[in-house]
């Protein structure tokens, strides 16, 4: 389907997501009431149709090589309200909901983002305040 | 440096960045005062320092295979005011600021992720209203 506003490729219509080398693409979850981004994971074609149709985020582990749902262990499922996808169909952002009190990084934070880089100095990390 | 609040290797002090196979960090550029995300690019060690001490975005082009300072030929330079840090350590989130008026997408849209992917009936991309 030809677009109205951006280079072929880059309009509307059918989804052609383009997958690296290891058939992953990026995907970004944000909180979609906070905005905050929550984390950062790889979805192969089979993860991608699973968050989209069940809405629950479902990465591909490339450590365990398998699909992921996203709180299938600890009850933090990411529930999807929304997809975006970039100019480049490589990358994906989540617009996703929480459970109360959920967090959605192992380490019990509620975003695996609770560290802050510094900008002056050698490169350190300090806690962002909770 | 040993952390209060999280294993060795998720708290504060020395960042120690993990480059995967091919030298690369994942970085997502934020918005900083609409949160909105604004692009997802690759980082090498040096694009990483050069982000950090310059507060100008720099990217690795996988494509160009060389460091590539985010708006040298537009003058959309994403102007960063924090970096996080994620629990791995191997991934980025720059809160950024665009000129006024700018954009941060090759196709001249604010953001990247400009299109909306349909949760139900076959996968389709709508443009988001801008």
């Amino acid at each position: 389907m030809s677009s109205k506003f951006a280079p072929s490729g880059e309009g509307e219509g059918s989804f052609q997501p383009k997958f690296d080398g290891q058939g992953l693409l990026t995907a970004v979850a944000v909180e979609i009431d906070s905005g905050q981004v929550l984390m950062v994971a790889f979805m192969n074609a089979e993860a991608v149709e699973a968050t989209r149709t069940t809405r629950r985020a479902t990465f591909f582990s490339r450590s365990r090589n398998k699909l992921w749902v996203k709180g299938e262990s600890s009850g933090n499922y990411l529930e999807v309200e929304e997809i975006l996808v970039d100019c480049d169909e490589d990358c994906l952002v989540l617009k996703v909901r929480l459970p109360a009190k959920g967090v959605a990084c192992h380490t019990g934070e509620k975003s695996c983002f609770y560290r802050k880089l510094n900008l002056v100095g050698p490169a350190e990390l300090k806690r962002i305040k909770s």
